[in-house]
C-alpha cells in the first residue's frame, strides 16, 4: 500500500496504528479516545512537494505524516494529547493537559451520558412525577455545557428533556420539552443538580407536575394530519455521458480546476491545493469553527453556546448522504474514517458528496443590430457536506465555476433548539423568542460562522488590503459632481477589518509579485463578504469571552502551524477563546506574507413559526471571485449554450381557439 | 373574442384600436408613437373583482381598460399623452406636455438615429481621418443624453462610436471605442455638436488621427484565439410528466401559488395578484427602475446615467428567448405586444419564460438516535426576462418556492460600457476605471435598482415596520449579559428607513386584522434587504437630483393611481425625479393603509478586468418571506426526496486495488 499524500484524510490502517503505538506507550493502562486523526501536516514540508507536483517535477521526501491522538486515562482520569510519527511509529509526545481543559465530546460519549441520564434515579423520580400516558416517554439531549464559572474543572453536560412519542422513529420531541435538566460529570457519572426550566415568560421555575398533553407538531411526512401534495411532478437530471469532473483519490480535476478533498473528525470537509489551469490560488479553505449563543437570558439557557466545530466537530456529525436524496445527477461519494472510543476505526460512508449543478445563465450578450446572441450556461461543480447536530443541521458546500470564482454556501436547516413556554394566557410572549406551538418557544439565537482561508494567489506570499468606493473631491478634477474613485487600505500587520456597505468595502488578496499585463495591478482574488451582526452578547460575558472571532468580521494573521481553528484548539468549557483574537497581537507584518484570511459571518436567527417543526433553509454565501487575476473573463471559452445539448422540451400551447382571450394576433 | 382580464398585457387589437382612435381625434396630423401600452387599471376598481375571482363570487363589473399613449405630432414636433377608454373606444385625454419633458427612446428612433449618424458628412469625415483599412468600419451606439444643463428642451442623443470589423455579426466593437462623438437633435435631425473624447489618463482631447490597429478581444465563440472546452458533458432536466404549473392565459398555478404574469413595454415583466393557498400576499411586484451613472468625472461622460426602466423599458429590451439556451427543463413562454413608431403592433415573441429548477435541499432533518432523515428538495418555479441595453444585460428573475418565498434575483451581465483609453506607458491607469484591453478602460458605474412592491397580506391595509436586534440592558432581567431582544419602529407615515447590517435591520409587512393563533402577532411577510451603497454622485450633480430614490434604500408611500415608477414617469434627460421621493412627502398615514414598499438596492460595480469582453454573470437577490404568516413550516407537506422519484446516478468506483493507496478497509 502507497504512502497516503499528505492531504489524504486518516486510513483505518492508521487509527489502528495510533491505537498499537499508545497501547506500547501506557501499557496497563486501559485509554479512552476521544480523537484519532490526521495533525495537519507542516506547511514548510508540503509546499515544496505540492509544488512539484504541480509542475510535474520529481518529487521531494514526503512531509512527515502526523498522527493525533485525545484521550483519557481510565485510571486517573487525566486528558491527554499526543503526536505521533505514522512514518516512523513513534511517539513524539504524550502530554496530559490542564485540568481547566476539556476535549471535544465523542460519539460513544454523547450515547452514554443519554443513557446515564435516562437511568439515573433523581430522573426517573421526575420521569414518574409526570404521570406519562402510555406511548409516550421521555427522552434528551444531552447538551455541550457553557461556561459559567471560571473555576469549574469538571466535565459536565446539560442534558435537556422532551416528552417523545414511542410509535414512529421520527417523533418530534422538540415540540414539547420538558421543565427539568439534570446535570452530569461525565468522569465520575455523577448528577451534579437538576435544574429547573422556567415555564412561563418569566424565570420562575415550579416543581415537576403531571404532563397535561398537548399536540405535537410534527415534520414527518408519515405523522402529518395533512395529506402530502401530489402535484409536483419528477425533474430527473441525466447525465448520459457521465459528469463532467474526474477523480482519482482524493483529487478532484474539473474544467481547469484541481483540488484535494480533505476531510478530518472536526472540520469535516476542508478543500487542499485548489489550482486554476494550473496556476496557485488557495493552499487551503475550510469552516474553522461557529458559534451558537443563545439570547434567552434566563439560567440555565444562558449556557446554551455550542462550539459545532470545536466541541463536536462537522467530520463527526456529517450525515452519511443517499443516493438520490441530497443531490440530484451524477454524484460520486467520499467516504472518511473517525476513531470510536476504544481507539477502533469506524467507518464513514458517503459524507462527502461531490457532483455537478446547472445555475442558469453565466454569460449573455445580444448584438442588438444583428440579433447574433452568445450564452453560456454556469455548470458548477458542488462539494458538499451536511451535518447534524443534535437538533440542527448544517449544509455546507463549496461551489467550483467556470469562471474560476468559488463559493462557499451555508444553508440552515434542521429543528429550533426549543424550550417550554406554558402561554396559558392569550397573548402572552417573551421579548427573546417566538411562540412556535402549544406550550413550546423557540428563543432568539445567532449562528457565527468563521471561514478560513489560506490563500496561494500565484504563490505564497500575498498580501490583503480593502478597497473603499468613495466620491472624488468637489474640485477641477470633478467639475459635474459625479466622479467616484476607490480607497486602498492594506493590512500591514497581523489585525482586524470591519465590513462596510456604506463604503461598498470589497477584501481582496493580492500578489504583488505578480503584475496583471492588462490592468498593470498585482493579480488579486476578491472575497464578497457577508456583512453580518457580530455577536451581541455583553463583553462581560462568557459568551463573548469564549467567542471573540466573532466580534469582528475580518481577521488577518501570520501563518503559523497548528493555527487551525478561529476559537482555539479546545472550546468544549472554554473560559475565554485561544484563537485568532491572540493570534492577531504578535504584530506579525502580513504584507508579501504567508498569511491567513479569516471572515466572520453569521445569522441572526429571531425564528420565524414558519422555521418550526423543521426549518425551511435560510442561505448565507460568500464567494471568491478573481480580480485582475487573467487577463480577460475566463469563462470565454466554455461552449455555447444549445438545444442540441440541453434538450429542452417547449409547453404545449392551448389548442388555438378564437375566444380564449389569448393575446395573440 | 372576451375581454382581456385587468391584468392582460395589451393586445394587438388595442394597439390599432388606439391608432384609429388617434387618428381620428387629429384628423390630417402624422403622428408618431412613442409608446402604445395599457394603462394601469385603477386599483379601487381591480380589487373587488379580483376578489370575487379568489373567493369564486360572481364577478362585479370589469374595470374600465384603459391605454395610454405617447406619441409626437409629426408636424408641430410637440410630444403628447393620451388616455384612452378601450371600452367605449373614446378619447379621455390627449394632452401637450411641458416642452422640457421627453419620452423615452423607441425601437425605431434608436435604428433612425444610428443610420443619421453614420451618414452624416462630419461623421463621415471623421471616419475617413482614422484611415481604416479594408474590413473595418465604425458603428455607433446611440446613448441616452444625460442632462447637464437646466434649460435644455432639445431631444437630443450622444453617439458613441466604435471601430468594427465587418467579417462577424458578434464582433466585440466595444473592445475599440472611438474618440469622437457626435450629438444629434432627435428631432430636427442637427448635429449639435461634435465631442471629442479624453485618449489617455486625463481630460485631454485631440484630433482624430488614423487609427493605430489594436487586436480585439472577442467573446463570441466563432472568435476566440483559444479552442472551446471539450470536457463539459451534457446535463439534461428531463421532466417525463410535464410541469408541475399549469397557465390558463396568463394565470400560472404552482404548488399553491397563483398569480398573474404581467407584460408591459417599460417594466416588462409584472407579477399580479398573488396568493398562496388562497389567501392574498402581494398585488403587485416589479422593478420599477434603475439608473446606472458612472464615475468617470470627466466630460461627456457626466451624462453617461441610464435610466434603463423610464428611458427604455424593460419590455422594449427584452430579449427573444430560445428553448434550450436561456432555461433548462419544460419551459413555458409568453409573448407580448409593443407598438412601431406607425402604430402598428410588434410581436415579441417568448419575452418571459417559465420554468421549474431544483435549488438543492428546502429542509433535512436527521434524528441522529434512529438515524431517520426527512429530506425535501427546494423545487422552485422561475419567472424570467433578459433585457439587453444596448452593451449590458440584466436577466430578472421571480422566483417562487414551496415554503411561500417570492425571490427576486437581478443577474448583471453583457459588455461594460468602455471609453477609449491610450495607455502606452506601462503602468498608466486612471483612480476611475479598470484597463480592460489594449487601448480600451472600463470606468467604475454604481447599478441601482428599485423594487417596487406593492402588498396585499391578507388584504390591503398593511403595516411596514422594522425590527433591530439589541442587546438586552445589563440588569436584573439579564443577569449574565447574554440575552438579546428586538426594538420595533414602526412606519406611520410616509417617508424613507436605512438599512443596517450592525443591527440587523429587518423590514416586514403585516396585517394588524389578522392575529397568528400561535405567536399572537400580526401575520406578515419580511423583506430580505440587500443592503448596498446608495448613489455616490455629489447632492449638487444632475446624477443625483434625477435619482433620489437612489439615495435611500427603503421607502413606504400611500399607494396612488398612476404612482408606479420610482424615478417619475419622465425620465429622459429629466432635469430632478418626480418620484417616490416627492411622494413621501406628503405625509401620509401608512399604518394599517393600503401602502406601497420600495427597496433600492444595487451593485457599485468596478469593473474587474475578467468582466471583459462579457461579463460573468453578478447575482443581487431579495427575498419576501413569510413570517408569522402561517402556524406552521407550509413546505412539511412536500412530499419526501427520493432515489424512486429522482433517479439519480452513482459514480462508478475505480476497481479495487490494493496498492491505489485508497483510504479503503
Amino acid at each position: 500500500m502507497t504512502a497516503p499524500h499528505p492531504f489524504d484524510p486518516i486510513t483505518p490502517g492508521e487509527i489502528q496504528l495510533a491505537t498499537k503505538i499508545l497501547a506500547a506507550q501506557f501499557p496497563n493502562v486501559q485509554l479512552r479516545y476521544k480523537k484519532i486523526d490526521v495533525q495537519e501536516p507542516i506547511k514548510s514540508e508540503v509546499v515544496p512537494f505540492i509544488e512539484a507536483e504541480r509542475l510535474g517535477k520529481p518529487l521531494p521526501a514526503r512531509p512527515t505524516r502526523l498522527l493525533q491522538v485525545l484521550f483519557h486515562r481510565m485510571d486517573s482520569g487525566a486528558f491527554h494529547k499526543a503526536l505521533l510519527n505514522a512514518g516512523t511509529r513513534s511517539v513524539i509526545y504524550a502530554k496530559e493537559l490542564p485540568k481547566h481543559i476539556q476535549g471535544p465530546v465523542d460519539v460513544d460519549e454523547l450515547g452514554e451520558i443519554e443513557e446515564l441520564c435516562l437511568g439515573h434515579p433523581a430522573v426517573q423520580a421526575e420521569i414518574a412525577k409526570l404521570q406519562l400516558p402510555a406511548g409516550v416517554t421521555v427522552c434528551n439531549d444531552p447538551w455541550i455545557y457553557g461556561t459559567d464559572d471560571i473555576n469549574e474543572t469538571r466535565r459536565l453536560f446539560q442534558c435537556y428533556m422532551y416528552i417523545c412519542e414511542t410509535n414512529h422513529p421520527q417523533n418530534n420531541h422538540y415540540s414539547t420539552p420538558c421543565k427539568f435538566s439534570p446535570v452530569f460529570d461525565a468522569l465520575t457519572r455523577e448528577l451534579v443538580r437538576m435544574d429547573y426550566l422556567p415555564g412561563g415568560p418569566d424565570a420562575q421555575t415550579t416543581e415537576t407536575q403531571p404532563w397535561k398533553p398537548v399536540n405535537t407538531v410534527q415534520y414527518a411526512h408519515d405523522l402529518l394530519d395533512e395529506p402530502l401534495r401530489t402535484d409536483l411532478k419528477p425533474y430527473i437530471v441525466q447525465q448520459p455521458q457521465g459528469p463532467s469532473f474526474s477523480v482519482d483519490g482524493n483529487v478532484v480535476s474539473w474544467q481547469k480546476w484541481n483540488f484535494r478533498v480533505g476531510f478530518n473528525s472536526r472540520e469535516g470537509l476542508v478543500i487542499y491545493n485548489t489550482t486554476y489551469d494550473g496556476r496557485n490560488t488557495f493552499y487551503r479553505l475550510s469552516v474553522s469553527e461557529m458559534t451558537v449563543p443563545y439570547g434567552d437570558p434566563r439560567g440555565p439557557y444562558h449556557r446554551k453556546q455550542a462550539f459545532d466545530v470545536g466541541d463536536v466537530g462537522f467530520g463527526i456529525t456529517a450525515n452519511q448522504l443517499s443516493l438520490g436524496c441530497d443531490c440530484l445527477g451524477h454524484i460520486k461519494y467520499f467516504d472518511g474514517y473517525r476513531s470510536d472510543a476504544a481507539g477502533q476505526p469506524v467507518h464513514l460512508k458517503n459524507v462527502i458528496c461531490l457532483h455537478e449543478v446547472d445555475n442558469g445563465l453565466q454569460h449573455k450578450h445580444t448584438n442588438y443590430r444583428s440579433g447574433a446572441a452568445t450564452v453560456v450556461r454556469n455548470r458548477q461543480l458542488v462539494v458538499q457536506m451536511i451535518c447534524t447536530v443534535s437538533n440542527y443541521e448544517y449544509i455546507f458546500a463549496f461551489i467550483f465555476d467556470q469562471a474560476a470564482n468559488i463559493e462557499l454556501e451555508v444553508r440552515a436547516t434542521g429543528i429550533l433548539s426549543t424550550v417550554p413556554f406554558e402561554n396559558q394566557k392569550w397573548g402572552t410572549t417573551v421579548p427573546w423568542g417566538t411562540n412556535v406551538g402549544p406550550g413550546v418557544m423557540a428563543p432568539y439565537h445567532q449562528h457565527m460562522f468563521s471561514f478560513r482561508m489560506d490563500p496561494a494567489i500565484d504563490g505564497h506570499n500575498n498580501t490583503v488590503f480593502y478597497q473603499d468606493s468613495v466620491p472624488m473631491p468637489e474640485d477641477d478634477t470633478n467639475p459635474y459632481g459625479v466622479g467616484y474613485t476607490t480607497e486602498e487600505t492594506v493590512v500591514r500587520t497581523s489585525g482586524t477589518a470591519n465590513t462596510s456597505v456604506e463604503r461598498h468595502r470589497v477584501f481582496k488578496i493580492r500578489n504583488d509579485a505578480h503584475i496583471n499585463p492588462i490592468t498593470y495591478k498585482p493579480v488579486s482574488y476578491k472575497l464578497m463578504t457577508s456583512p453580518s451582526q457580530m455577536l451581541l452578547a455583553s463583553p462581560r460575558s462568557f459568551g463573548l469571552k469564549r467567542a471573540e472571532f466573532a466580534t469582528k468580521p475580518i481577521w488577518v494573521t501570520k501563518y503559523q502551524d497548528d493555527e487551525l481553528f478561529a476559537g482555539g484548539e479546545f472550546t468544549n468549557q472554554s473560559k475565554e477563546s485561544q484563537g485568532v483574537e491572540k493570534w492577531v497581537r504578535r504584530n506579525d507584518s502580513v504584507e508579501n506574507a504567508d498569511l491567513v484570511l479569516w471572515h466572520t459571518f453569521g445569522l441572526t436567527h429571531n425564528p420565524r413559526i414558519e422555521d418550526f417543526p423543521v426549518m425551511p433553509m435560510e442561505r448565507v454565501s460568500v464567494m471568491l471571485k478573481p480580480d485582475g487575476f487573467f487577463t480577460k473573463n475566463p469563462a470565454l471559452d466554455v461552449p455555447p449554450s444549445s438545444q442540441a445539448f440541453n434538450k429542452s422540451t417547449l409547453h404545449p400551447e392551448a389548442a388555438a381557439c378564437c375566444g380564449s382571450g389569448n393575446p395573440k394576433l
